[in-house]
């Protein structure tokens, strides 16, 4: 049994649920979840049993930016307010304060149950799928906040949703509903009230149709790929095509589709 | 006052509006327009009463391209309609002939009322938003003169809306309507009637509800990501949120919130 | 009189079309396909009579993705069913196995007539332009076969529908239908029952109403914008402005235009 403060780790039909939990404070973000994110996500990983991974929210909110009595603090120069240390200067693209997701080797969905705002889209934006509840709020807020954006958001919602859908939400920001992110391409929205079950539904498709070795190196590939040339992302492809000709994967891959049975991936 | 041969120049609310003003001519393309809106661009960069920009066009069009006269007689080999001279080839991606758009340290809002074709939309796409009232026409128009992608227009396309959609619009140089160049991720449309009072809300929503600081910061921070890895784009943010922490548009991003009233932002 | 032995060629009023001509097999893919597509792009490229390329299957299906005989063969170890010799290593982006397609100086349409899998998309990714029949099936397959994204379509559908799409698509190997394809920006769709119509009076319009010589430059302009800096761009576009000013395409495409007539371009 996996246990933290602030959140909560399940694992259920081989999808391991990290949920935020602080509810009456919309799960805004504190230190503590910062560092038991890393944990839980590393366990995760290392868990042969888990082949998704599902991060949402407890209660009504999916993460309402950095805790506001924090920030205040921060703001009247209370520097004991200061966030975490950030990890050291790094150049690798994968080992910044919350890109470390795009490496982990297993399929992440953000479950937007609720408000999503600040460091809360951060941390979505790193994850490979965003699901969103209809009705539900997000802004990244920064612009209103006398900040900027933060962790890499600039970069990555201008390969998310292309830099004019990118430039509206960090300029302005506004407030959008699910709806309209759904139109900007950020996420895809959801009906509320099976909200948890379809996205349970969708992370337990990955997990047992989809062979946990492939995902892992197409997880790599889409990674690798914007420091990459075209040529060197075919010469990889073509590299790992190679390797799985001999795995068990490729033959069960090809075997359960002859058999016209469901897939047993054993991720060798 | 501000006066200009081809343009007219107006600041309300915070916001300057620059108006293509060829309204007989569909506003077609001039040297001395080209001058007009590096000019008045430069007074309301720096006029610290201007805190988002909007370029729009008088009459029923936006800007239709080059002035045909001076295309047809380019195409009979009349020299001296040869357009301006080009600036200095530099290696600068923002001094461009109109990519110096993105280098202006406040959102520019195009205003696209009517007709838009050419050297028109390349000036758009250097905007930062671009609004469509429902009904105007938009084309590339390259492909059907025996031209080319100009002024850095392939490139920007395929940003904005991905090689499919650029190589459509490029390859074809058809024409499509508000409706469909929103449905490709080029423009919001807008309702006709209500065109430009809208395009001005939004651009005082901008300036009166963002930091300014912030808003600059974050335009360089979305201009600079094309060249920058994801590690250096997070470097950037992290150096710039620590300078936000001693400045008084900080402290008034919490303050108002806190108080739940609307910001004073300065701008320091 | 072109022969192919798995493929129709057929040229009519400027459009080339490439049909893939295993109908049975749904047109799944063989090294015959592979290099008989090379050697009618080939051909369709060199022809001054040809503006513009479709390529379609026959029948039912598209192309299904790699003929499952072969895929069952080289899973159970049989090498003698290992797919042609690869190109040797190239550094050129529009030399790899597929990307070919890229280089080819004229617009090409993939008429997606039916089911695409696998290899098969992997094709369709390389061509300018995607429709698809309402109501037709696609999946990238590869996570459920086993494999990875292969010939380097986790880079192209990262550019061509971003990292939330592109990992969707292939991370989950689900099948989406032409309607969801539509939404997630990969394709165009048509109504089913004249589909081959509209198809080939697109590629018509193509041949008949724009420039070979520009469609030409403006595929190498598009295709050499992901190694460019926006200021390469530009400078490669002002230099190949300058040079359509001599052209005679230039003068046909003002003169057309002035005139009110369908144009008549040389390609000079």
């Amino acid at each position: 049994m996996v246990s933290a403060e602030q959140m909560k780790f399940e694992v259920s039909d081989r999808v391991a649920t990290i949920t935020f939990d602080r509810p009456d404070k919309m799960n805004a973000w504190t230190p503590v979840m910062e560092s038991e994110l890393r944990r839980l996500m590393a366990i995760a990983s290392e868990d042969d049993d888990v082949r998704a991974i599902v991060i949402t929210g407890a209660g009504r909110g999916f993460c309402a930016g950095a805790d506001m009595g924090r920030l205040s603090d921060a703001s009247s120069g209370n520097t004991s307010a200061a966030p975490p240390v950030a990890p050291a200067e790094s150049d690798d693209d994968l080992a910044q304060r919350y890109s470390y997701l795009l490496a982990v080797p297993k399929p992440i969905i953000a479950g937007i149950n609720g408000a999503i705002a600040g460091v809360g889209l951060c941390i979505a934006i790193y994850c490979d799928l965003r699901f969103m509840a209809a009705g539900a709020k997000l802004t990244t807020s920064f612009a209103r906040r006398g900040l900027i954006a933060e962790h890499g958001s600039a970069w990555m919602l201008r390969q998310l949703i292309g830099p004019m859908n990118a430039a509206d939400l960090l300029l302005s920001g506004r407030v959008v509903e699910a709806a309209e992110a759904e139109r900007l391409g950020l996420v895809r929205m959801l009906p509320a009230d099976t909200f948890r079950e379809t996205v349970q539904q969708t992370a337990s498709d990955f997990a047992n149709l989809c062979s946990p070795r492939s995902m892992r190196i197409i997880k790599q590939q889409l990674t690798a790929a914007p420091r990459q040339t075209l040529a060197e992302a075919t010469q990889l492809a073509n590299r790992e095509v190679a390797i799985c000709r001999g795995t068990e994967d490729f033959k069960e891959g090809v075997a359960h589709f002859i058999e016209k049975r469901a897939p047993r991936f054993t991720g060798k």
